[in-house]
């Protein structure tokens, strides 16, 4: 079985891919942009996405949304966790946090829809604090992956394999979830 | 003539009524909540908007969309600023501009469109600098009002009258051009 995962995001697909074929499915990276309303919840903007998508290439496709969420800040910045670091970078954010609390945590919604069928979703969480510095690291990551390190561990997520990152992180579990779906589901 | 300003923000209905009652046109205000993507330029979303909008009450509507950007911050936060400042308030923006240029300006993209015609859009820009602390008041202003030190002036937006404001605001601005346009149309 080979699936679709749409995204426009490398990192994800590495390490969605790396999961997926510990149950036997190997996937695929397409790049599209699809328009999604920043504005709804995170699960209702994926399931929708998922279903629109499956239709639209008419073949089962996994589609993702991650959300990061600081505990000092209301749960800012929620679904725009990209559009945060590309405005302030790095030290905006340690501006921020800056005598605050930081604790933060990830959210990852995962869509699974074929076509003509409604999206099935997987949820995880990822919890833990933001660095007081940017561990520096040739790893080609993720930008947050640079400052954020998981309740439970003392290094940030880029010192770690993407073995290790994939055994906790919120995107790890949320791809066993639909790794097992799909396994049952056979 | 009486024109729909379909809004859900009571301080900007309120601002462009004074400006348009001065070429003779009256306004309602209404209250709907419309899809607005935010990756979109706000120019395009505006132009889109009221078209739509035209369409659908079957009148002649004024939309607008106002974005805030910090020049520290390669123009963040752009078209979300009450995005920003429902996450994290005057403290973090505080926080965020510490050390910092405090530069910055506000556009507004005003949009008007009468049914199954296209979007004649209305634009200007206000630039000052964000103030050293909030400055209080009693009146009930809009949050970034109590931060605003409009260029050439010694105080923030708050401690202005609504005439004062709309003299030089980039609201003002852009209701002025809409009521040049809508008297050089009759």
């Amino acid at each position: 079985m080979k699936l679709t995962f749409i995204t426009t995001n490398k990192h994800k697909f590495t390490e969605v891919k790396a999961v997926l074929r510990n149950y036997g499915v190997e996937i695929e990276q397409v790049v599209m942009e699809y328009p999604e309303d920043k504005e709804k919840e995170m699960a209702e903007v994926a399931a929708e996405s998922a279903k629109h998508l499956s239709k639209k290439l008419n073949k089962p496709v996994i589609t993702e949304d991650t959300g990061l969420y600081f505990k000092a800040y209301n749960n800012f910045p929620g679904a725009l966790p990209k559009f945060l670091f590309k405005g302030v970078g790095f030290e905006g954010i340690f501006k921020l946090l800056r005598g605050k609390d930081k604790k933060a945590y990830f959210k990852t919604v995962m869509a699974y829809c074929e076509p003509d069928e409604e999206s099935v979703l997987f949820e995880a969480e990822m919890h833990g604090e933001i660095a007081a510095k940017v561990v520096l690291s040739k790893a080609d990551a993720m930008p947050y992956d640079h400052i954020f390190i998981p309740d439970g561990h003392k290094k940030a997520i880029v010192q770690m394999s993407m073995e290790e990152k994939n055994s906790f992180s919120q995107r790890g579990q949320a791809a066993r979830k639909l790794g097992e779906y799909l396994r049952n589901k056979k």
